[in-house]
């Protein structure tokens, strides 16, 4: 048995982890974009990257290391992604690294924001060169790390073990736009003092990625930089697979629930929950494709309880499926069954009230086999377009 | 050798079609909802329909006719889909025709509009009695088959074959949101007095649906009534196999174009040119996910040459792809070449003036093999969002 209690704060409350956020002039604004996690000792490390072929350069350059390295520095900025950039990129982070004044082993860069721009690494370097690294100062780097975020994107736990001994784990991440099923686009670094042995880190990341970063969708696009890094200084000394299992799907869960709702421009979060399809694999591939349908999101966006549009999505998806069989439901107000249109203006009524709520689920029953999926993913207004149409400027 | 010559007009100038379009009261604006195509002799009759697997009871009522079938009347309605309506759709289509006044042979129903409601037989039925089969007036059927079309859609040809004789093809459809590469949502009606034979109708239908209806894309979405009808009354008694493949191409691509160009709320039309592919699949592969990416749409609709975003869809898609043999350009300008960032100032104001067309291409040229494929697309603005967010009322 254990115990996994949320606790109130920052991940810089984990025993020998430090971090901040400075401006380094790479927003035009003024804001925070340029911050760092540091550890007093090594880590062992493991991420798991995007799926998109044109990798950015901190990916690649990170998987120059061997594999079982261990690190105690993390730099990470927002505004230039430093993708499609070349090996002119991962030369520029090797040179950036090699202009800080202070001393680090295997340090990792990480970064989020336009593709293909050179990075600016003078600026970087000399905002670099002004850390603190004794800071505790998590609050600061989790805005130096938003581009198109409404808000910082935090967590943080401790799980106590039937011994008595007890470890933490935190999280800081981004993402609100250029969300998608191949991880999100994302970056989320979460930190822990579980004595976590290596081979359970990758394990861990990639079973609880399945369920939760994968399964998000804003707007079906994947970018170049997504990483979720996990750091381990394993200073707690204490360890339990089973609730290191359970406390790392919470973290990554709460990051990914905290992207979908922060969807740009996004006013609900929705779980797409596809239950009774022929094989876990065809409920992913309809969950996934309600969570990116436009039709679907701009219905939800308009408090529509078009449902057609669901159908027509899950029809649209190749999977198998029947119309004398489906069940769609908006939470518990059931709006066709098996055949049959139960939309009159009683259950209309009933369903948009479900649909004015900022988080609900959309429920498909197929009705065939035993297989399962939930999506996540949030309705598409006019803030969205708004923020994309002119991204760079 | 064949001369393909545009006419002006519509497609009741072939001799033994007729058609008109009125209003039904489906539509509460009062405008026109309710069309037919009639001809005064049987006519072979060949189909492609949406891959939805939720297919719309009128597609479900035509499959129900043997295969060699052939029909001289065509019922359309818009506001309804009868989508999702079970057996008692197909039972509605048939008590509409039996209710009808006049003689017609095999009789073809075709809806489109809001999915999952029954539809109202006695407007329709009441509308339809008033019918005058002698009308030619295919702008008004043209006008009463539109959603949220913008405007009309329809063409002519003449094509003159080296004998001295000829013959005629015309089309009229509809087509706007819901547009994806499953036929794209739409309705297409072509008409013929080709002297074609039926086995060369399936062929030719399909041969030209995979570069024109199923190379567009709106939003992403597949509807439950995708349907490309093609009626040969073979009256000119003129027929050429090469001739015609290349004017039914002809046809299907201008209607396709005019989706694209409708795609709602838009107001570019692009074409997602991909060369050197490592084959023809992966080419179309690239070039759909470009012309469905929202963050690419968004790009557009903003006039911004963002091209990292259409870079990254490439790498997303999942295709072979090398950034240092990767070559994007917005028509003749060249933005991102092998590697190398060529978007400076000078270069920027050009494709920014690229972008500012209504109709432009974006090329892609990965370099690797010889597949290509051209999809077509349009961008996403506000416009779109308010078009469906609230579709039904």
């Amino acid at each position: 048995m254990f115990t996994i209690l949320p606790i109130k704060g920052y991940l810089d409350q984990i025993d020998g982890f430090y971090c901040d956020g400075i401006s380094a002039g790479l927003k035009s604004n003024g804001k925070k974009d340029l911050g760092f996690i540091y550890s007093d000792t090594l880590c062992d490390v493991e991420a798991v990257f995007t799926k998109n072929k044109f990798q950015a350069a901190p990916l690649r350059h990170y998987q120059m290391y061997d594999k079982d390295f261990q690190t105690n520095f993390i730099l990470i900025n927002s505004k230039n992604a430093n993708a499609l950039t070349g090996q002119k990129g991962i030369d520029d982070i090797n040179e950036i690294f090699s202009s800080l004044k202070f001393d680090i082993t295997n340090p990792i860069m990480s970064s989020t924001g336009v593709i293909a721009n050179p990075i600016p690494k003078e600026k970087i370097i000399a905002g670099a060169n002004t850390f603190d690294l004794s800071s505790k100062n998590a609050e600061s780097l989790a805005e130096a790390i938003m581009t198109t975020d409404a808000y910082p994107k935090t967590c943080m736990y401790e799980v106590k073990l039937e011994d008595g001994s007890s470890f933490k784990i935190g999280a800081v991440s981004k993402g609100a736009g250029m969300i998608n099923p191949n991880l999100a686009t994302m970056l989320c670094f979460i930190c822990t003092d579980a004595s976590i042995p290596k081979e359970d880190m990758k394990e861990l990341l990639e079973v609880n990625s399945h369920t939760t970063f994968n399964a998000i969708s804003v707007d079906g696009d994947t970018s170049t930089n997504d990483t979720v890094l996990l750091l381990a200084n394993k200073k707690s000394k204490a360890y339990d697979k089973e609730a290191f299992k359970e406390v790392l799907r919470l973290v990554m869960h709460d990051m990914a629930m905290l992207m979908v709702a922060d969807g740009e421009g996004a006013k609900k979060a929705v779980a797409f929950e596809v239950i009774n399809a022929a094989n876990d694999e065809e409920a992913q591939t309809a969950a996934k494709a309600l969570s990116n349908s436009l039709l679907v999101k701009t219905a939800l966006y308009g408090e529509d309880p078009n449902f057609g549009r669901i159908a027509s999505t899950i029809g649209a998806s190749q999977i198998q499926c029947d119309e004398t069989k489906l069940v769609i439901s908006y939470n518990d107000v059931i709006v066709y069954n098996k055949g049959e249109i139960l939309l009159d203006d009683i259950c209309e009524a009933k369903a948009v009230q479900v649909l004015k709520n900022s988080e609900y689920k959309v429920l498909c029953d197929l009705g065939i086999g035993e297989g399962k999926f939930t999506a996540y993913g949030c309705d598409l207004g006019y803030e969205y377009i708004k923020i994309n149409a002119d991204y760079r400027t």
